[in-house]
């Protein structure tokens, strides 16, 4: 048996152990980004929730990767008739659309913010309900959307294809004050916590009663705010609603809300209406009216777009707040690149930005070097996998043998990159001339 | 009201802190804001100091609230004749006046900024003392005033009635690049650290003999540096002054500082004289010009200049960095309300910023959500209480039996809400229209 | 005696105690500024590497009174014909050049930013090496750089005397995403990592075998993307080179980089042929457009330019964002001071900002007091040391027998002070007028 010293040194060391335990924990999840990085990984969504309508597949956000970038990445899948119920983040969001029906008018992924109404600039009262000024912004494959932190939004897809969909979360950005966890709040629906599927893995239904934003509040505190009946806001609040974040629309979707009076429309049967996040009240506020008539939206995957385009090798689109000026605001931009088979693009680093790289399609092979000349990367990235590329890092990519596509979120509205050398083009093409 | 005669003051002293003590909590202290709630608490000061001419009340900056909302809050009473005494914060600051004597011409609220001064731009060395460019803010009932970080500031009580303003120290901001914790560096007398009582409740006389910032410096070299003998310098360090940080002005205040030379003035034996920071040496300096020039109050107690009215249930208004450009720059504003009795401001939350909020007059009832859908707070907050609601925590104000009326600080210069429904006004009169 | 299973019990989790202990200490490195400063200290570099043609001093980044300002400081010494070899950092950087051959026009502090160049704006792809756009930039004494994080740059001496600059890294910065460690990223040589020479005292020609960042990349993706052959890419990773971050140059330096075609020119045989960073790929940039055309040098040497000058006393130069835009970028400025024997600047404090004084000639006695009125600081700093003074902190600085110089550079790109006291002037001359 242990001697009593011995034992109190074990269970000092213990204790302390267990301090240090704690405080390392929440020292990786509240620290700024720490970078101290030996190895990188491509890594693909270690999370899937099914719903109804779709597919929510998150990456595990406590990822040394993620922790240094200080981001959280999602794909949502969403099928036909699919809506992405309403929702927002603490942080800004990057949405890239990966697929979409391209020549279907009718898919949306509007954000719902809205100009000033009522009050706002004394404004009359009795203005209509259809006189709501929410945006339906429709979209197709290569767009990009940029979501400013707290804003609602959700994407309905009545295309004929699924649409597919991968969102950067900044975390790390100035604009979120709560914490370094990305968080979802949910305005319809009985959502899973995305991202906290790593740590406790249920089966479809194992998840909470009721968890959107509505669940907390009393049913009679908003039966009286939205003058409705206590039996609706039940609905609004979608208890034992085990459907997930991604529902299917029966009939049209009609964008709702609760309505005015009772009497005036009878609030309709259908899991498609969902009341949205609304303006604000007003204020002669210039930020917001920018932000209501503000362009969030844009298409990078068109090749005519290229900023960089080189013969036999390929071509590179670059979205920054010259082209978006929104992205000023949440300081981001982005990157969406094609290689012909065997090209490459030449080393260089991220200046003063990580980059997130998603590989569209297609493979290529990765070399990262880090501020010791060590090699933290030697190997393939695959369609489907993230990596991340610290700030200052250099980087080499070279296409496998077939045409590689990607999109690179940039944490700095405008992301410069450096070659290693004096070459007249980032890219080459296969030819090699000796 | 104090009558000069009688010395009723009532000194809480303040020691250093127990270096463990402190080392151990630093660490929290220290944690970007970190906003794992689960339960939100209405809070009123739990710190008080009686000084000669008035009351400094503090919240502990420790609770959880303040740490993730990433602020200090103090409140401060200053008598009739009281004078608040010289000093600066290492954080921006957002004062809220909740009662001053609105006819009086006489109570000001400076801030000590000047324009530069000799040697800035080559103007001549010989100006008169009387050329000093102070400027003296005068205030009313509902201003308020934004000071940025490290400017120095005094308030004086020329009025009949007590004046008590309500403080946000802003400790997360950017422009605070020492440490979390709220510090006041004092320029005059011999005041408490008001943020430290929470540990350290000891009995009168028991703090330090002298701490503002002329005791750190050597007698000789403030005499040389000032020009005045050594006598005069240890007036200056206001040693064993008991007084605390709002002292009684005997006679009329006048805004003195060490005379140029000791000839061409005798330094009055007057509690009132206490030498101010001065502008700076100048620099063809834009933003210290801005701030100069800049307006740094503006009065939002006024129900006509309300952004928002609806008729039955309250009136709304919104001070930000349109209104008042200098909060650009401190990244802070502010909110204030009324609610009739038993009206609503519906349920909503806040974008990209903390809200704190300051009961002014009446009760009402709140309930909060955070992400998950679960309450984390359900009751009342009374007159006087502070509650902070996280960025994007859903939040529903309903007011109770009286005219609810709140000021809220928010940490963004441009802080919006988002309703979670779809009304036509973010308030409800008490009439539910069934 | 404790059985083995407990001992191992044991000396894990010591081990792990060791971690955590680790982790506590990374923690302060990776903490938000804690100024929590019982004493500063004048310091000198405490570390020294002898390079081929220079020396290369550091200050541990590690100590208080740099985390607390968030901030690194190296010494350059570059001999005649000497190189510093291109490099970038993940931190903004402020350069000041001690001494430097005045009259010379040889000698640059090029950096290498170039403007846009083929793809970027659909230039033509057949453009000729003759057209890169790199910028020299010459320099004197009393010249300012300005350094953008990411931002690759080299310091050739064509002079007759040694060229000696202090360099400040901002590591704090916004711009610096990665973590608070300075770091160095080559481009040329095998450098030792001048930062972590305090932990691991090596002897010349102990350090690592490679460790520029082409030595991470598989030699044959090299000798593809630059289109040469591995003899010329094993020569790029400058492997089994001792000479250190400072190298001779023999012969003419010639800024080379990579030749276009093997056949077009043979790679010159001579150390001087570093390949630079380069321009990026264009987009049309508009910051980077700033940043090509901009000013990023400044001289505050010449007494003629400056911003205060008191008869008897001494004068001060301010660079702040107004006179060099971008500092506003970077957010720092620099402030360049003389006091003649035995005269003074007057107790004052930095409003938002920290200070970092570096004594250039002379001797000052300098006192220092923190917020709770104590003296930290009571003593000389001498040429060659340096000393923080935190934000707010109060400061007055008296020189000694000599005239005293200084350059102080401040964490804000309008970094203002504020007198204790309303003098005219923020200085004052050795005679003490009675």
């Amino acid at each position: 048996m242990a001697k009593p010293s011995q034992l109190s040194v074990l269970l000092v060391s213990l204790v302390i152990l267990f301090r240090g335990c704690l405080a390392a924990n929440q020292q990786q999840w509240q620290q700024p980004n720490d970078c101290q990085i030996n190895n990188l990984e491509a890594l693909e969504p270690n999370n899937r929730v099914e719903c109804e309508a779709g597919v929510v597949e998150t990456w595990d956000p406590g990822h040394e990767q993620f922790q240094c970038a200080g981001v959280a990445v999602v794909r949502h899948t969403i099928r036909q008739k699919g809506l992405l119920l309403p929702q927002f983040s603490n942080s800004p969001q990057l949405v890239y659309i990966l697929q979409g029906s391209h020549g279907d008018p009718f898919p949306g992924y509007p954000e719902t913010y809205q100009s000033p109404q009522q009050g706002g600039f004394g404004e009359s009262a009795g203005r209509s309900q259809q006189d709501s000024h929410q945006k339906i912004r429709r979209f197709r494959q290569g767009d990009i959307f940029a979501l400013p932190a707290g804003v609602a939004h959700w994407c309905y897809n009545e295309g004929s294809t699924p649409v597919v969909a991968v969102v950067l979360l900044d975390v790390a950005n100035n604009d979120n004050q709560l914490d370094r966890n990305p968080r979802k709040f949910h305005l319809a629906g009985n959502p899973h916590q995305e991202f906290q599927q790593q740590r406790q893995q249920e089966r479809f239904g194992g998840h909470q009663q009721c968890n959107n934003v509505f669940c907390g509040f009393d049913t009679r505190i908003l039966a009286e705010a939205f003058n409705v009946d206590e039996r609706l806001v039940r609905r609004l609040r979608s208890e034992k609603d085990y459907r997930g974040a991604i529902v299917t629309v029966r009939g049209q979707l009609q964008v709702a809300r609760p309505p005015r009076t009772q009497s005036q429309r009878e609030y309709e049967e259908d899991s498609s209406e969902y009341e949205r996040s609304r303006g604000r009240y007003g204020g002669d506020n210039g930020v917001e009216e920018t932000m209501c008539t503000m362009k969030l939206r844009e298409n990078i995957g068109d090749p005519s777009k290229a900023d960089i385009y080189t013969q036999g090798a390929g071509h590179i689109t670059t979205l920054n707040s010259l082209n978006l000026p929104v992205l000023r605001w949440i300081q981001l931009s982005a990157e969406r690149g094609l290689l012909h088979r065997n090209a490459m693009m030449v080393p260089h680093w991220n200046l003063s930005a990580h980059s997130i790289m998603y590989a569209i399609s297609g493979s290529c092979h990765v070399q990262v070097v880090d501020s010791y000349g060590r090699s933290v990367y030697d190997g393939e990235v695959r369609r489907g996998q993230i990596m991340v590329v610290p700030q200052n890092f250099a980087v080499v990519k070279r296409a496998g043998g077939a045409e590689f596509e990607w999109i690179s979120f940039k944490t700095n509205d405008n992301a410069m990159i450096s070659p290693l050398s004096g070459r007249t083009s980032v890219m080459r093409g296969k030819g090699r001339r000796k």
